[in-house]
């Protein structure tokens, strides 16, 4: 399988700028070959905005920014892409477009076929995976399904937030809703990816790349710590 | 309209047991005429368990609690109840079930026509409103639809949740999810009730009960502070 996927996090890591934590790491990714990048800015209201802001951060990187918001057809910017990157923002309202705009299949289909290099961040990483049901989005809209791309047999948890033994708010912890999930049958692994952290994925092998580390949830088992640097790549064989 | 009901933020307040912050509050509501309850604990996987915590907290109420997943036709439990109580947990699994049992609109019709009181916490407040878009929630499983059983006509948000200054956490905060909510066409008011607070509906009369206040939020417009005691007898009106 061709597919290779940079899935981060997080886009902004607290005191630095727009995907700062993650150049290098972009760098390596989309390397010297790629020449443009087609932006998806479906997860946010104001697409213009999201792509100046993509713009701005990836030509200096040497990068140019081409947004599928502004393509006459989509599904044909998919088909001609030398690379993607999906941004964050809200999860619900990015499937829902990838849906209405019927860009979903195609892009599945490129990356999984074509080797076409996928980046994801946040609500970008989520619908890279199995379902988005393991967002901490709010679902403002309704799409159509919680199916979603499905890169990867399993689930992220963008934003993974470990417990704060000094809070007194009653809302459940993130691991508390992460279980709540593996109640329901059939459910896969969920990859909790702190702020920091981020997966690359390169055919069949996965590594976990970053400075804070990801906590990995699979239905009828403790939760496991992987450290930054641990080979993933078992998360990719089908078995949960 | 006949409507009652008590939209309790959270079951549980820090540092107390389950339901006791809001005691006073369901004695009132309930008062000395309802004998039993019927419970609905579709939020939670465990329903036998939840329903045991429900009925021992109730009933030296002098309350004694049915529980809706004991009942061999839970629509006719309904049609039969003196009261209902819609206990918290995930509000996507409490929605979906709603909609499998098919009782949704049995309910409404109790409360709205036959003044069947309509105690909700958490995942049964959310339910009692327009929609579940404005859920804390992880969408672990998929409902037929986000719309509720539409009690009011506005939203509500939970745990609503101040910002933290000192966070270096790059979630969206509570107030930014709400916002990008009201980006969508359309969309109703959403009461952002904190831990600690409830609204009490009567009729065309609603209060802000418990001791933490609301926030609310208006499409277009300044959110607005509301302190306990408050009339919020405006959000009745459809107008948004």
């Amino acid at each position: 399988m061709k597919r290779r996927l940079l899935l981060v996090s997080n886009s902004t890591l607290y005191g630095s700028g727009f995907l700062d934590h993650c150049q290098q790491q972009i760098l390596g990714f989309f390397g010297k070959d790629v020449k443009r990048v087609l932006f998806v800015p479906y997860a946010l209201h104001d697409r213009d905005a999201y792509t100046r802001k993509a713009r701005d951060k990836l030509r200096p990187l040497g990068y140019e920014v081409d947004s599928i918001h502004e393509a006459s057809d989509p599904v044909a910017a998919v088909r001609q892409a030398e690379a993607i990157f999906i941004g964050g923002g809200n999860t619900f309202r990015l499937l829902r477009t990838l849906y209405q705009q019927e860009v979903l299949t195609e892009i599945r289909r490129r990356v999984l076929e074509d080797g076409l290099p996928y980046m994801g961040s946040s609500a970008g990483t989520n619908v890279a995976t199995v379902s988005i049901s393991t967002t901490n989005d709010m679902p403002i809209v309704f799409p159509p399904s919680f199916a979603a791309i499905g890169l990867v047999p399993f689930n992220i948890n963008p934003h993974y937030q470990d417990p704060d033994p000094s809070s007194r708010h009653m809302g459940e912890t993130r691991e508390e809703r992460i279980r709540q999930y593996h109640e329901e049958p059939g459910t896969p692994r969920v990859l909790g990816l702190r702020e920091g952290s981020m997966l690359l994925v390169e055919g069949d092998r996965a590594t976990l790349l970053g400075t804070t580390g990801a906590r990995l949830f699979t239905r009828g088992e403790p939760a496991a710590e992987f450290s930054p640097g641990s080979d993933l790549s078992f998360l990719l064989t089908d078995a949960a």
